[in-house]
C-alpha cells in the first residue's frame, strides 16, 4: 500500500520536512498549509521538489469551516476555496480534506451542509479536485464518522468523499465496524495516529499527545482491517500532532513513523515482512572506553577474570558464569568515557533476526571485521546501541566466540552466574521509538511506564524482555531533552547471594553504592526482615523490595564514566527490577558525585 | 500566619530544599519522607538543620493504606507506624499526615475506619504525635472532605483530626463552604496547591500539573476564607507535585511559593501589604549591547535620534515621538550581544510600586547612581529584567531624564509614536512565575496563554497589560529548557502608517523580515483586501490580522543580537498581538538565520 505522512508530523521547514519523509521511505505527503504558508518555496517549486524526492502529494489540507452556514458566508468561502483550489493546481494536488465545522454561525443542518459541500464540489471538479470531508471529533455539529459519511451520501457528488482518521473516530469509542458500510471509492483519504489512554479533553489530547501507530492505547490496526473490506485503495497516512515530535530531529521521527506503517502493513496482512526471531539470551554486554583500567578494577573485584583477547582488536573479554563483558578500548569512546555501547543477543536464527530489523528500517551495522573474523550479524537501535545477533556454542553457526583467544589467565569467580538485565538511557525525543524498535523489531514484551523521582526532575523508565526472563532491558529517558542526571546505563548481574557478592565485592577493594540509614529505618517499618539479614543490607547498601512473586535484593558499584554495575538476587517469579528503590538509588549516586 | 511548603514541591536533596525554603522566608516545612529516606543526614541533624534555618517541621508525610483493614493487616499498620513515629520523635515532628486508603483490601466500612484510627491516635499520643486524615481525591471508599470528617468526629480522639487539601477538594468539584461545619481546632492541618482546569484523569493531574496558588483556575482564596471562619490556627502550607518544579532550580522556585502565599493571605484579608500600583505607561526600554552601532543603525533605520547622553555612563537616550530606547554599553553585555535587560514603567508612585515588589519578595536594584543621579526605584522580573519605576515629567518627582543631556544632534521622524508592547523570553521552568508576578507585584492583567508553532516546538506566550493599552508586555517560552530558536525578545513600536514607517525604513537601510509570497496568496484568499494594499503588504513583508475590534498589521526588523523590533499599526480597539502570523514570522526568523 502506499503510505504517506503529513508534514504537520514532522519538525523543521517544509523542505526539512519533505527530505526526512523520502529518506524514511515514505511515498507521499499531506502537505499541511501552515508549512507552505510560512515557506519561500513557491507551490510550483514544492512539486517539482516532492516528485524529485519520489513523493506524491496526497493531500492539501486543510480546509475548515465551509458547511451549513448563512448563505453570505458560503460564498466567502467559496471565494476562499477558489484561491485554494488555485494553489493545489500549482502545487499538484488532487485531493483536499474538509475538516466539520467548528464555526458558531455553522448551523445543524445535514441537507444545507451537504448542498453546500455539493457546491463546493462542483467547484472543486472544475480543477480536478476531489473533496474530503472529516468528521473532527469535536465538530460543532458533526462529530463522528458516521455523520459525515451520510452528509457526503447525501450529497451524492462524484467529487465528494470522506476521510476517514483514526483519531477522530477512536478518541470518542466509535465503533469502526459501521466503516463496512461505505462504499471503498467513496473514502477518499484514510489518517492514521494513535494516542495513548488518557482521560482529558479531545482537543487538547489530539493537538499534543497524538503517536505513531502501536506507540499508543488505540486499536489502529483493527480500524485499518475495516476500511480494507470497503476496498480502499488510498495511502495510509500518519498524521501526528505531538509536542515532542515538534522538537525532535525530524530524520528520526520520519523512521520511526515509517517503521509504525510497515507494522500496522503486517499487523492487517498485506505486508511480506520477516517473522520476528526473538532472543533467547545476553550473549555479552559490550564497553567502550577511553581506558580500560578503571573498568578492568571493577570487574575484577567483581569476581570476572579477563580469559580472552579479540585477534585483531583491542578488545578483551571478562567472563564470570554465563555473564560476558567485552571491554573495547578501540578508540571511538566518548569523551565522557566509559559506556555500555553493543550488546551481544543469543539469536535462534541471527540472520533471520538482523533482516527482520533491516526491513524495519534499523541501521544495518558494517561488518568491521578482519578475514578471519566470524561474520556477526548487527543493526543499530534507535539510541545508538549496537545490537549483536549471536549464536553462542551452536556448532552450525558461526560463533563469535572464535574471534577471542584464550588467555589462560586467572580464573573467574562463580558468585555471579549471568546477566540479569540491562539498562540503557534514551535519547529525550524518542523514547516510544525505543519501545517500539524493541517489541516490534525484537520480539520483545514492553512492561508498562513507570516514573522514578530522581531529585532534579522526574524521569520514566520502561522495560521490555521475552517471556522466559532470559533478556530484559530497562529503557530510561531523563525529565527534559539535555537531563544529565541520569545515571542509568548499567549491566545489572544475576547472584544467588548477594550478601555473599558484595561482601567479596568490597573485600576485594570495590567500592559500593551507600545508602543512607534511614532507607534501612524504613525497610525495618516495612518488612519483618530478620535482624541479621538487615543488618547485612545496611552495611553493603543492599537495597530489598517485595511483592507476591517473592524478593529482589540489589546493590550498586560505583560508576565509571557513564556506566555503573547492580548485583542483583532475584526470587524465581519476581518480574520487577526495584523500580520502589530506584528514587533512593538516585538521590544517592547525586550525593555522591564529586561535590560542585 | 506560620507557612510552609512540602519538601517535594523543591528540588534537589533534603538539604538543598530546606535551605531554598529558608532563604524564601518560609516558617515551616512539610518533610516527605522520600526525601528523609534518600538522604544522607538522620532524623535528629534533619531536626537541627532545620531549627538552624528558622524552620519548624509542620507535618511529617504521608503515612497510607492504614485504615479499615482486615485485623491482621492493622497490626501490621501499626507495627509500621511505631516505626514512624519513633522516627518522627527523633525529627521533632509532632503531626503526621494519613491519606485515605487506595489499598484493595480497605473496605468500605466507616465505623471499622474510626475504631482503627482512634487505635492509631492512641499510639500516636504517646509519642506526642497528631495525626491528620486527609480524603484523597482517588481514595478507595474516602474521597470527600465531609467524608474524611465524618469518620474523625465519630473517632471523637483528641490526637485525631482532619487535613484539608485545596487540590483534593478543589478537583472533584466539592463546595468548600462545609468546611465551615468543622470545628477549626479540629483542623490539623491545611495543604495548598492550585491546578490548571484540566478535563483529565485526577491522579495524573494531581501528581503532575498542581501549581502554586494563583497560578491555576481553582479559588484557592475562597477555601481559605472558608477555613479560617473554623478558627483554624495552623500553617498555610503548600504541596505542589509539578514536573516543572521537579527539575527547575529550588531557589527561585521557593520564591514564586512564598510569593503565592503572600498573595494568598492578602486575598483572604490576613496580610497588610503595600496596594499594587499599576503602571501607566513605558518609559523606556533598555538594550544592552556590547557594541551600539548595530543597534544605532537600526533606530536610525527606524527614525530614532540619539537625543541626549547620560551625565555618568555610556548610555544614550534614542528618541521618537513617545518611544524612548537607552542604549547602554556599560559592559555587562552577554557574549551572545545587544539583549533587552530593562524597562521604564511610568508609575503614579514610583516609590510604593517599589514597596510592593520587595513586598512581593522581587529583589530590589542597588541604585548604581552617581552623586548627581535621580533616585530612580527598580527591581528585578523573575527573568532577570530589570524594571524601573519612573515618573518622567512629573515635577513633583524625579525625573530619570534628569540625568541625561541633551545633544542636539538629529531629529527624530514622525512615524513612530510610542512603545506599542515588549515581549521578553522567560526562562523555561518560570513561565507562571512571571505571570503571577507581573498580575500581582505590578497590577496587570494576563491574558490567556496561547500556543505558538515554532518549526521546532511549540512555543507559548502569554500577554500581561493594564486596562487602557498604554503597558502591554508579551511573556514567551520555548518548547524546552534549552530552547534556543525563541526569537521572541522584541520591542513593538507603534505607529499611525505602517506601510510608510516600514517603506522610510527600508528607504533608509534597514532590513525588513521577509515574509513568503505563499503567505499573501492566503492573505488574499482569507480577506478581501485592496489590491493595492496588498501589493504594499507583499512588497514590505508586513503582516495581517483582523477580529470584531479591527486590523492589526506588523511587521519585523532584522534581528540584532537578541532582539529585533517590530512596527505595529493597531486599529484602536483591537487587543491582539498578531497570534495567527506568528509561525510564519518564527519560520521565516529560522530560515533568514545563516545557514548552518
Amino acid at each position: 500500500m502506499r503510505t504517506s505522512i503529513a508534514t504537520v508530523s514532522l519538525s523543521g521547514s517544509l523542505t526539512e520536512k519533505l527530505a526526512a519523509a523520502s529518506r524514511a521511505g515514505f511515498g507521499g505527503v499531506e502537505i499541511f498549509e501552515n508549512d507552505l504558508l510560512a515557506g519561500p518555496l513557491a507551490p510550483e517549486e514544492i512539486r517539482t521538489r516532492c516528485a524529485d524526492l519520489g513523493l506524491r502529494i496526497e493531500l492539501y489540507q486543510p480546509m475548515r469551516d465551509i458547511e451549513a452556514v448563512p448563505a453570505a458566508e458560503f460564498a466567502r468561502n467559496l471565494r476562499r476555496a477558489r484561491h485554494k483550489f488555485e494553489l493545489m493546481r500549482r502545487l499538484g494536488a488532487d485531493t483536499v480534506l474538509v475538516c466539520s465545522s467548528v464555526s458558531p454561525s455553522a448551523v445543524d443542518d445535514d441537507a444545507l451542509a451537504a448542498a453546500q459541500l455539493s457546491e463546493l464540489a462542483d467547484l472543486a471538479q472544475d480543477f480536478g479536485i476531489r473533496v474530503a470531508y472529516e468528521a473532527l471529533a469535536w465538530g460543532r455539529h458533526v462529530s463522528t464518522y458516521e455523520h459525515a459519511w451520510h452528509i457526503v451520501e447525501a450529497a451524492g457528488h462524484p467529487a465528494l468523499g470522506t476521510c476517514l482518521d483514526s483519531f477522530h473516530i477512536l478518541s470518542r469509542g466509535g465503533d469502526p465496524k459501521g466503516i463496512e458500510d461505505i462504499s471503498g471509492e467513496k473514502i477518499f483519504f484514510l489518517q492514521l495516529a494513535d494516542a495513548p489512554q488518557l482521560a482529558m479533553d479531545v482537543l487538547q489530547w489530539s493537538r499534543h499527545y497524538r503517536c505513531f501507530p502501536g506507540q499508543g492505547g488505540f486499536d489502529v490496526a483493527g480500524l485499518v482491517r475495516h476500511v480494507l473490506r470497503t476496498g480502499y485503495d488510498g495511502p495510509l497516512s500518519l498524521e501526528v500532532f505531538n509536542d515532542v515530535f515538534r522538537q525532535a530531529e525530524a530524520g528520526p521521527t520520519a523512521v520511526d513513523a515509517h517503521r509504525s506503517l510497515l507494522l500496522l502493513q503486517e499487523a492487517v496482512g498485506v505486508a511480506d515482512m520477516p517473522a520476528p526471531v526473538v532472543p533467547t539470551g545476553i550473549a555479552f554486554a559490550e564497553l567502550l572506553t577511553p581506558d580500560a583500567e578503571p573498568v578492568a578494577a571493577v570487574l575484577g573485584a567483581l569476581g570476572f577474570a579477563r580469559t580472552a583477547r579479540h585477534h585483531g582488536k583491542p578488545v578483551d573479554l571478562w567472563q564470570q558464569g554465563e555473564a560476558r563483558i567485552l571491554v573495547n578500548t578501540a578508540g571511538a569512546a566518548r569523551r565522557d568515557g566509559t559506556q555500555l555501547a553493543a550488546i551481544g543477543l543469543e539469536s535462534p536464527d541471527p540472520a533471520a533476526a538482523a533482516r527482520r530489523a533491516e526491513a524495519l528500517l534499523a541501521p544495518v551495522l558494517p561488518r568491521r571485521r578482519g578475514p578471519h573474523d566470524a561474520p556477526l550479524d548487527a543493526v543499530a537501535a534507535p539510541d545508538g546501541t549496537e545490537l549483536f545477533f549471536c549464536a553462542t556454542g551452536h556448532p552450525e553457526l558461526p560463533d563469535w566466540r572464535a574471534d577471542f583467544d584464550a588467555l589462560g589467565t586467572g580464573r573467574p569467580e562463580t558468585g555471579v552466574t549471568s546477566v540479569d538485565h540491562l539498562a540503557l538511557t534514551q535519547p529525550w525525543h524518542h523514547f516510544d521509538e525505543a519501545a517500539l524498535f524493541h517489541r516490534s523489531v525484537l520480539g520483545l514484551d514492553a512492561r508498562e511506564s513507570v516514573d522514578v523521582a530522581d531529585p532534579y526532575g522526574l524521569l520514566r523508565s520502561r522495560a521490555v524482555g521475552n517471556t522466559d526472563g532470559s533478556v530484559r532491558i530497562a529503557l530510561s529517558v531523563g525529565a527534559a531533552p539535555t537531563d544529565d542526571t541520569v545515571h542509568a546505563q548499567h549491566i545489572a548481574l544475576a547472584t544467588g547471594d548477594v550478601v555473599a557478592a558484595a561482601g567479596r565485592f568490597r573485600a576485594a577493594g570495590g567500592r559500593l553504592l551507600r545508602i543512607p540509614a534511614n532507607y534501612y529505618d524504613d525497610l525495618a517499618a516495612r518488612f519483618e526482615l530478620p535482624e541479621e539479614e538487615l543488618a547485612a543490607y545496611r552495611d553493603l547498601g543492599i537495597l530489598y523490595d517485595r511483592d507476591a512473586d517473592g524478593a529482589f535484593r540489589h546493590c550498586y558499584t560505583e560508576t565509571v564514566g557513564r556506566v555503573f554495575f547492580e548485583l542483583v538476587q532475584r526470587d524465581p517469579g519476581h518480574r520487577g527490577y526495584g523500580a520502589p528503590n530506584a528514587s533512593v538509588r538516585l538521590a544517592a549516586q547525586h550525593a555522591q558525585r564529586p561535590a560542585r
